[in-house]
């Protein structure tokens, strides 16, 4: 009823012009805009929002800020761990504590120095009641082995599951050729890890009692994890990887299991030869859920559960570096039945994704200086 | 090994700019060139591959011609049946009998007036020795009801299945508000249906012996489906619609199943107001196995088996109208697991695909003049 003068318009143009093939399918209602909260941040990499509404942003550089949804960005937070800043190393996630109201507790992963090189750290610290400094930093977590010939693939997401628990994805520092560590389990390279948030390990973790076996390893065969999310329901931690030439990889943890790498891949290797045995799966290894070829380059992740977008509920949202996109699935269950890009007109690398408490989403540019955009609905 | 050189460019890079997050992701190989094999059709709509390797093609407003893969495009042939070309109407798909060799049938849907409005035919015919005319022609179904009001969604495409079996998609003739019309057995609309080779009714069509049940029909609940295809390894018809605004859908064929039109939907209608129940399932209606949002608006689709392309072999490629692409997605067993859209950069609506005897991918644009284009690998 309410389409009768669309419909009399589309077939009256359809009577005009018989020979075109019409679709009547006019363009898709844009539904969101996107506002610039700030263009004064340097190469952030991950947002995390507070209980009050407002954001800590890291910066890779090696700078953690305050960030108010107006726009208001604080001075550099005092007590942040010194970083390695090169390659792909730096200043890398942020996590809240869900109780922070209470134990004002945040947790950061970067990359390191140390004996042998560099790696992956997690430490957990207060953030003061002025918001200005972090006191009583611990280091929680040191990836080993460390690797003195490689500035890339350090992760790192930090996943916090409200049960105790404390997830941390961790790359496998690019060697090449591909060697097997992120197959071997006594290492933390190429692995997503589950400590508790007294930084002990699980007795329960899969590999507790195997010999010679990390007991933090959770999943194994990663290649570069940069994105790994608290399903809202189900309780599963969904990851996303860098995959070689045509390889990103979505995939939904189980406890113990081996996502393949570098053993089989959707992906070739940067000069077009085979991954491994050149399979894309094989017996005792986990298929992803979803992959992309070509890549999408995938940085933070984030279910979306808020009533401001009502047609993206239950959706996952990717930000995508080289695709210079927000990559929105749905899901139905454990499969993705339908992916779109968002804010491809802009152009910009995007390394991580949040939804606020206001139920918009929050995206961090990968430029400097960067940009924390805020995704809108429109009426 | 073979990375090194690579490696050590990358290396530097980053050692030169530690604080930029350059990602080891070198820009995919481009390994395929788009051919233009003619510029010279008027709105084609369908090709269909002859054992000669040349090529049937339709034009919407009615011509059938003869297309080499040199490019050299024929007279019309005659015997073609007459088209009603208003709207989205005209001559179709085509298709040509596995057998065509001893038996020289080719298959043709169309839009034609008729008591009561136009409606979908599916027509054979002999194609003549010298390839120049139709001899023969019979007509071996008819939509029904006609409809006076409407020029569009007439579906439709054909599948042999080399069994003895005909389907053809046929599409909801566009009334709105929605009717249950697809929901209802007593029609062709919104329906795939299956007969023989001979035009009979298949005794085991599931809704053979259902009173007041048309028994042509082998699937119902669909909007405006324009490709189907035959899968290579497990003979299941796949099927792909043009959903509302947000709803197009792939579907693998059950037998007797409801796919849902116009009762759940992933899209909304044109206004943004929700379809049906404004659910995307419920009890007693398959779900599809992924759809778009926003839409492609599909055309025609084929599983791709041949080994000129590698990377791409049991990949299902769709023409996208809309989208303005050919869609690539990577499949495994019933679930979709990739998705990758080509050709954008041409800018052109796309409305049919298919492969080769030489296992290249033929397309064909939806423009008048049109082009069929060729998709060749390159070293």
């Amino acid at each position: 009823m309410r389409l009768a003068p669309l419909i009399a318009v589309l077939v009256s143009l359809a009577a005009a012009a018989p020979a075109a093939a019409v679709e009547p399918t006019p363009r898709v209602r844009m539904d969101y805009r996107v506002e610039v909260v700030t263009s004064q941040v340097s190469t952030p990499w991950a947002i995390a929002f507070l209980p009050d509404g407002t954001m800590l942003v890291t910066e890779k550089g090696g700078t953690l800020r305050r960030l108010t949804r107006a726009g208001v960005l604080s001075a550099p937070i005092t007590g942040v761990p010194a970083v390695s800043t090169a390659g792909q190393g730096g200043l890398l996630d942020v996590a809240v504590h869900p109780n922070f109201s209470s134990n004002r507790f945040i947790y950061l992963t970067y990359s390191a120095a140390g004996t042998g090189g560099t790696g992956t750290v997690l430490a957990r610290a207060k953030l003061s009641a002025d918001f200005k400094s972090l006191t009583g930093r611990v280091t929680m977590f040191t990836q080993a082995p460390r690797y003195s010939n490689s500035s890339n693939h350090y992760g790192s997401r930090i996943v916090l599951d409200g049960q105790g628990y404390i997830y941390v994805s961790l790359g496998d520092r690019a060697q090449y050729p591909p060697t097997d560590t992120a197959q071997r389990l006594n290492n933390h390279v190429g692995k997503v890890i589950r400590i508790t948030e007294g930084a002990a390990l699980p007795p329960d973790n899969p590999f507790y009692n195997t010999p010679n076996a990390y007991r933090a390893n959770y999943t194994y065969g990663h290649r570069n994890p940069q994105g790994i999310a608290l399903h809202p329901t189900t309780g599963e931690i969904w990851e996303i990887e860098h995959g070689p030439l045509g390889g990103d990889e979505l995939n939904i943890l189980k406890p113990g299991a081996n996502y393949g790498w570098p053993v089989v891949s959707w992906g070739r290797n940067y000069d077009g030869t085979p991954v491994g045995t050149g399979q894309t799966s094989a017996p005792g290894m986990t298929a992803s859920i979803f992959h992309w070829d070509p890549v999408i380059a995938p940085g933070g992740m984030t279910f979306y559960t808020s009533n401001a977008f009502p047609r993206w509920k239950g959706n996952l949202f990717i930000a995508g570096l080289r695709s210079m996109a927000l990559v929105r699935l749905t899901l139905d269950g454990n499969r993705v039945v339908s992916e779109e890009r968002l804010l491809t007109e802009r152009g910009q690398r995007l390394r991580d994704v949040q939804v606020g408490p206001d139920g918009y989403l929050y995206v961090a540019t990968d430029a400097s200086p960067g940009q924390i955009l805020r995704v809108v609905p429109t009426p």
